[in-house]
């Protein structure tokens, strides 16, 4: 590696080592010059429709990937990214926002030129990024800009891009690793743990969305494995779910849903066979999980994030004299706070020191779950009754597959997908948190992209959403055709916002929409004839037809249900 | 007039009592109850495809109408509206932008909501917003509200909406004048400047676009008419352009634009027979231009803003000693600046006091427009040679009609028709400052719906649009359809973005985007057969024959024009 290079070299060599493959985004007259460093970095351009599209795109690519990165333009790009950011920083995805910004000569002299208020300062942007950002930095100093980089970057002045950094960072891998835990207070928290866990007769785990944010699934799916002890996860944690509950909820309040990260969920979704007892959402969650929780003598609580829809309402509560509580700067047993003391290095410390002999396992009134899809529930006798909402639901798991990434739009189809049984290493992507409409057609086109860059580029990806929040982003189809991503995509044509219906307003106009002609998108965004293929399904039995066609319908890409 | 009502019924009857009749915006959980006032007030539910597209709509609606009012919900919702707010703070649009938010009592107890980051701030993009607007309230106490709605309102908290607020603010109109200037300091400031016109005997008049942010462009017109000084308008303040000007820019940097709001624009544009002279955009003005102003010993400067696209790049500068500078908060006369002097009350006491005769008239050596349209540019004998940029923009404006409104996207579109010629009364509406694309296609629905309820709602309204920018919100296409309005869109099909390409990379990939089939989207957003025409043309014969076609072509709503 030579001494020096260029910033934009330096920080996409960076990404491509994060294992970033291909960067979203739109090009504008502030970044143009730092893509021509994108293909010698060994990095692909997508190019979406939109930069808010892009963003919702870079968000599915990570949530496969890790990692991704999302190039905008100073102001009118950056922008229209800040819906798609802010959803990602709420839902703890991890992105690189790089934008393209003024000469660092133009902002110095404050000039008011376009994209600005024209009022001199060029700050206004850099302060809203910095309240949807876990780090924001703006390189306008060379000598550091690597080690800038390396803290996480987010802003590219266009006059600083070519400038040269120290390149030496480059040969090593970026340093990724946590700080050190006060040891004292560690040993404390570690001998506390244990004590609770001799002690009780009745313990439970409950893994909360924060296991997956700190990346301690792997510490988590050991501590599953040695302790024995029944699992439970909380709704922004997704697993296949068992029959028994089935209930069909219908109330928003009392709905569950679901999140995932691919490389994350996989070790807690193959232990489901096992220990896992359903998933835990206060009030909204079945008597009997709500009983198995309330009679534990212990809940080992692994990153809790109580959130409304995360939380039936917030009535997911443990009490806590009885509850351990792991987060990423604390450590919680009974009344008493380890601060400092953070999940990631305190649970392999656990794991080292842990006598699982002396850990008494519970009788819980929650059975096993033995088979994660219910072969008795496939339909038997398809009617010529019109596709329902519950209907679907309880159906579509049937036609999943091993493997699957299922994409699921805010509103009925991420309530809705909550009554559907998931195949074995299937993985869930929707916003339990942000509930941005429209963010599922972007996501579905970075997952996808995702998926084909992956070691196993075969996993299908699909796709459920509403018209209503199809109409924000089905450009981003175009993305898709363009790149040749082939994912299939269930428009569910209920005409208008029904979840908002059901929240208020039921007959209302405002919560219609302009009827579209779904079948004609493929052609209007330019997919080759017999490249892609529209379906569309009307009453119960032509679904079951379609969903039935095995091979055939593996093929298909675009496909519309009516319900 | 009762003596309570409810706070948002107050809101919505100011917006009738405004001058609004239609509210753009997307229904969420955070605002549906507000939607239910606005039928009772008088007012039109848009419904947009998205909150961006509601946005943008709603500042071609304001630059109709004066102002415009635009409803979204919390987070999710208003964050995706943030590129098209700022865009319309940075171009001086007014938009009262109304956000349903959580309960008072949520946001007392900082729960972890959806549509939040669940870490208890509610503040965050209450920040945000704040950074981009002229004023930002929330709506949490009722007894005030009333008050806190006349001095302009942004948030409605959802359990505040039906809350009581003394009602008799209502009976009397928002009181919307200017605070009193300082008298004395006004006197003096009157003083200097007649004393500089009379001393002048080469004055000319120059009027930025703060004329028309401060509303004095009425003002403005009787100087005009009572001085007869030769007058030159900046690029954001557009007006017919002299056949001498009719040089092609195809550098960007020398290209000036337009910028228009019709009830505001109509006075100027009228007076461009008589003393009509230019557009002043520093160095890439023609020479003629850049020694009138140059060689003037006295330039009345109403409104400057000195931004890059309306300066020439910085070098619109005027010498300060020959300069008086009319601003909203001071008036600068040579070097004596008469602060808290705004513009909006000065000017009637010069047009009160001023002798016209004592005002020497100057020789300039640019000739008077006497024809807006030159008649002799038509098209005598178009050829199979395909349609170009130099060729369209030179020709469009013999198929323009007086009372136009013409909308011109960021890029060719903004940049292009500079070298158009607009027939008299003709409204334009682009984006100088801000520079957003995808902008002009919502603005477009907003304009096209504020000519329809105006008193002349049979004005045509013609958007051009290139296809990357179209890309970004062509389904607001659906929006139209859905209300039946037609405007007449032409898409400029020229694969890719070309003003991108001409700034770096004109054979990069990232500038190529998906090629669409443009004709098949009014299909698919719902439009009846025969209610919506398609054309496409590819040669100069083609679109002459098009554009010539008179009635018929005035009943067409969209077209496609490959340049």
């Amino acid at each position: 590696m030579a001494d020096e290079t260029e910033i934009v070299n330096y920080l996409f060599k960076r990404l491509y080592q994060l294992g970033i493959r291909s960067v979203h985004g739109v090009p504008g007259d502030f970044n143009l010059v730092a893509l021509d460093y994108l293909d010698p970095a060994g990095l692909n351009w997508v190019g979406n429709c939109s930069e808010l599209n892009a963003g919702y795109a870079a968000d599915g690519y990570a949530r496969i990937n890790g990692i991704s990165a999302l190039i905008t333009t100073f102001g009118v790009g950056e922008l229209s990214a800040v819906p798609a950011i802010a959803g990602s920083y709420s839902e703890r995805v991890s992105i690189v926002h790089i934008v393209g910004v003024p000469s660092t000569k133009t902002e110095k002299h404050g000039l008011p030129i376009h994209h600005t208020f024209a009022d001199g300062d060029y700050s206004a942007f850099k302060n809203i990024s910095k309240t949807i950002s876990q780090a924001c930095i703006t390189l306008d100093d060379a000598k550091i800009a690597g080690k800038e980089i390396d803290r996480v970057l987010r802003a590219l002045p266009v006059d600083m891009v070519l400038s040269k950094t120290p390149a030496q960072g480059l040969d090593n891998p970026i340093d990724l690793t946590v700080p050190r835990n006060d040891l004292d207070t560690e040993t404390e928290a570690v001998e506390a743990i244990k004590k609770a866990l001799y002690g009780s007769s009745n313990a439970i785990i409950l893994v909360g969305v924060g296991a997956m944010q700190y990346r301690v699934l792997k510490e988590v799916q050991e501590f599953i494995d040695l302790s024995q002890l029944p699992v439970f996860l909380t709704p922004m944690v997704r697993a296949p779910k068992k029959p028994q509950e089935q209930s069909i909820n219908t109330d928003l309040r009392v709905n569950s849903a679901l999140y995932g990260q691919e490389k994350l969920m996989l070790h807690v979704e193959t232990s489901v066979h096992s220990q896992f007892r359903g998933v835990y959402n206060g009030d909204a969650s079945g008597p009997e999980i709500q009983q198995a929780i309330q009679s534990a003598d212990l809940v080992v609580f692994i990153g809790p994030l109580n959130t409304d829809f995360n939380s039936g309402g917030f009535t997911s509560y443990t009490k806590t004299k009885n509850t351990i509580e792991f987060q990423s700067n604390f450590t919680k047993v009974g009344y008493a706070t380890y601060l400092d003391v953070g999940m990631k290095l305190v649970l392999p410390r656990i794991l080292d020191s842990i006598d699982v002999r002396k850990i008494q396992h519970p009788q819980t009134n929650i059975t096993k779950v033995e088979k994660p899809i219910d072969v008795e529930a496939k339909i038997t006798e398809p009617s010529d009754q019109e596709v329902t909402q519950q209907w679907f639901w309880g159906h579509i798991g049937d036609w999943l597959q091993e493997g699957d990434v299922v994409v699921a739009e805010t509103g009925t189809s991420s309530f809705g997908i909550m009554d559907t049984r998931f195949p074995k290493g299937v993985t869930a992507i929707t916003q339990i948190l942000w509930g941005s409409i429209g963010f599922s057609v972007g996501a579905c086109q970075g997952a996808t992209l995702a998926i084909a860059e992956s070691e196993r580029p075969t996993r299908r990806v699909i796709l459920f959403v509403g018209d209503g929040s199809f109409q924000l982003t089905g450009n981003e189809i175009s993305t898709m055709i363009r790149h040749g991503l082939k994912p299939i995509i269930v428009v569910l044509n209920n005409d208008g916002y029904t979840t908002e219906r059901k929240i208020h307003g039921p007959e209302m106009s405002y919560n219609d929409i302009q009827p579209w002609k779904y079948r004609k998108f493929l052609k209007a965004f330019g997919a080759r004839k017999g490249e892609y293929k529209n379906y569309v399904v009307r009453t119960q039995s032509e679904c079951y037809g379609l969903f039935n066609k095995g091979n055939e319908f593996s093929k298909a890409n675009v496909i519309q249900a009516t319900s």
